[in-house]
């Protein structure tokens, strides 16, 4: 047998653990919900002895390391968060208070970056050489594979794809900025869009799906009433995927990728999402990069974060 | 005395020759205007008569190579231009048509791409790790150097930054897409902007300047209108400055360099220029890798096409 990693995904509302192989086979996996968001020792004191539960299974020579894959402004270099909206932490020294606790090399990055290994290795076989994945989840998430190689950039900070702007005046986005992708792509963006047209009062089946009861609008019952043939649930779908494109068309035209992998909430929609997509992007980018450039839904989905943490510390 | 290369910068107006020492001194120089647009044959022509009236001057084992830049879509592998609207090209075999009348190893890549090779090795002496170079000239162009290599992308098509999207639902490009950073940004830019501005009866030295021909409007004109405090100038300035900065933030975001060099004619106006840029920027993307960025205006310039291309043969 192989030696394994534990490859941990550290999101705001759960943690996931699995052990994985070299080849990115997840052999085991669970799940924690993340304790109260603020305090960062009550975090590590989860995750640590979660941790110790899924590594107790295994012979310690069996195992090669711990990878997390962490929301937020890492430090790869440090294994710190500078900030993490969704942890609600700054500055938190994770690798260091993890160290004390589990001695095994320990490898943090970010879940996205984290995720966009997995899909090259595992879905792309390392048979290409750059790769552009993006988590269409509540946001829009994005990591890069360039030159056969997890592209970070200078400070770790790199493939912050939900965070260019798509309308410079448009909607003020958490971040500072105005108009960011992820205000008019993902989850939180269409539900909102859904609401801002069921109070103006358009008709669509989707009101009877959540029995009026709006804050329940997800992207799967958007999903259900577009198969419906359901007006506003289509145009949403169409939107969604204009957008996603418009930025997606713009990426290609920078970074050139031959795989786009889309992995997240909204990937499960498939053609829904991705013809738009793909219509956006051969009317918006270069032909010989467009043609180029692969769209891929992902199958490891969910589990993308925690495989790549698992192969991130291979 | 080490080998030379000569580096060859072919664009639409003209091409611009000279010798380019490993360390990317340009030894010696010339510039002839390129013929008839649409005829690659007699554009080869002119271009092998200089080249030999060049290499002429120096013994042959003095000569490492001949590098050359093009502007337009150029597939490095086979050293073929794609397309070239500013040539007028489409699919023309540039290195086998030279290669048959220069006996020598030829290198051919984008300018844009030759450009930043050159900003990498003499400004920033390698001495980082990522580069965007940033030329604004008529349009805009872009280059990058990604953990300290030339980054060409899947098809040898990245760094076309003037082709990021910056209006969704502005001017038509002839790229095919609109609202194109290139649109808002550049010496084309600029005067189409002082013109509008002026036949809607706006006052400002600028019609004094150019003696009532708009035609004659040029980023040096504006530069020296918005020295004099002109109004109408300094606009123009701070909103070159700020669409520039926008698309920036996108790319800062996404590729998180440590260096930005900006080249081309609108570099020369400095601060005028750059104190938007940096205002936008500081704005629109995140702290750290916003931080990280350092904006830096090229000395080389005019010569980072032919040094870039001499580079790139060595």
């Amino acid at each position: 047998m192989p030696r394994l990693t534990l490859g941990i995904d550290l999101g705001g509302t759960g943690i996931k653990f699995g052990l994985v192989d070299p080849m990115g086979r997840l052999l085991r996996s669970s799940k924690i919900s993340t304790p109260s968001k603020s305090d960062p020792l009550e975090v590590v004191n989860a995750l640590v002895a979660q941790a110790k539960a899924v590594l107790a299974t295994l012979p310690k020579r069996k195992v090669r390391g711990i990878g997390i894959g962490a929301a937020g402004d890492i430090d790869p270099k440090t294994g710190s968060v500078r900030l993490s909206p969704n942890l609600n932490w700054r500055n938190v020294p994770l690798k260091a208070l993890i160290s004390r606790r589990l001695h095994y090399p320990i490898v943090i990055d970010n879940d996205a970056n984290a995720a966009a290994w997995a899909a090259y290795v595992v879905e792309a076989k390392r048979r290409v050489q750059n790769l552009l994945c993006v988590t269409v989840g509540t946001g829009v998430g994005g990591g890069l594979v360039l030159n056969g190689q997890l592209y970070r950039g200078s400070t770790g900070s790199a493939a912050e794809i939900g965070h260019i702007t798509l309308y410079p005046d448009g909607a003020p986005c958490p971040c500072g900025n105005q108009g960011c992708l992820e205000r008019y792509v993902g989850a939180r963006a269409m539900a909102a869009e859904a609401r801002r047209a069921i109070e103006a009062g358009e008709s669509t089946v989707v009101s009877k799906m959540v029995h009026n009861d709006l804050s329940k609008i997800t992207p799967l019952i958007l999903e259900k009433a577009a198969r419906q043939k359901d007006r506003l649930a289509l145009h949403l779908w169409s939107q969604v995927g204009e957008h996603l494109g418009i930025g997606l068309a713009s990426l290609i035209n920078v970074i050139n990728p031959e795989w786009i992998v889309i992995a997240g909430g909204l990937s499960r929609a498939g053609n829904l999402l991705l013809d738009p997509v793909r219509r956006t992007i051969l009317k918006r980018s270069f032909h010989t990069p467009a043609s180029a450039a692969k769209l891929v839904i992902s199958k490891l989905d969910q589990e993308l974060g925690i495989v790549g943490a698992g192969l991130l510390a291979h």
